[in-house]
């Protein structure tokens, strides 16, 4: 069985990373449950809205996210009985590409480079299950699509859900 | 209809690069047809091996690629009749990363990011035809397998095969 991983927000934590950085620069207190049901960009000032969007233009970025809880541990387990591939829509950033290379030699050093996939578009991707956040790729993938919960994804259905990489263990362990 | 083409030896000229830096740096001249039937590194001397094996990680090597013939005019025109994707097996080399999104900037400005693949196994590819030069690419593959000719494949047998991107233009447009 090949599963198909996504990155951002669902094994690195690109939502509070924008959080973090917007509060650092302009000197708020943004939380999480203020932005809950969209994206960070839509929660703040209008005439802030373009330093979000830069964030991931920046060199570094992608580089210093923290993993989401329980992912590594979780995804490690999944290697013994998937065939496990990390597939991130990361060519819209040049600089992330290297990025996320060596994020994933230091996080996840038993996913090695073969399983590793750098795309623009995801329904390319040939497999049986795909876990990923966003309602664009996990509607076009020809397999199973789990949707991981992600504080913009709150108020999506359709999909089949988990909230946790705990649920995931649960789920596919 | 979704058409994956390969990079090294399909589109960008990695053979003739790997000729080119070795006559230099040796002051040889080694051609490609005392290279046929197999890889560059196996027609020069054991202990200058290595040196070969090297380039693929110097920074540059693969920004500097020259396109092969035929390839750019041929692919623009395949772009209206297909859903041409550029898919290289370049998590290998993780200089190559960067360096293959600007390549194709320069060469293949209408193959935007949402149609570049960077990948370490192409067997998770889902679509109709993949233009490569490696057997183990194409064997794999779940739709129509061309093998586009290299002087390292010539000797290969079993693949639909094409010499050129004039042979492609004919089979495909």
């Amino acid at each position: 069985m090949t599963l198909f991983v996504d990155m951002d927000e669902v094994i690195a934590d690109t939502y509070r990373a924008h959080i973090t950085l917007y509060n650092k620069e302009f000197n708020e207190n943004l939380t999480v449950e203020e932005c809950m049901g969209g994206e960070v960009w839509q929660s703040v000032p209008e005439n802030r809205r373009n330093r979000i969007h830069s964030h991931c233009h920046e060199v570094g970025f992608f580089r210093a996210l923290p993993p989401i809880e329980g992912s590594i541990e979780v995804i490690k387990e999944l290697t013994k009985e998937y065939d496990v591939f990390i597939a991130s829509a990361a060519m819209q950033f040049p600089n992330s590409l290297i990025e996320k290379h060596y994020w994933l030699d230091e996080y996840f050093p038993f996913i090695d480079w073969k399983r590793r996939i750098l795309c623009g578009d995801k329904h390319i991707l040939r497999g049986d299950i795909l876990i990923d956040d966003r309602t664009y790729n996990l509607e076009n993938f020809d397999g199973r699509s789990i949707m991981f919960s992600s504080p913009h994804n709150i108020h999506t259905n359709g999909f089949e859900r988990v909230n946790s990489w705990q649920e995931v263990a649960e789920k596919l362990l």
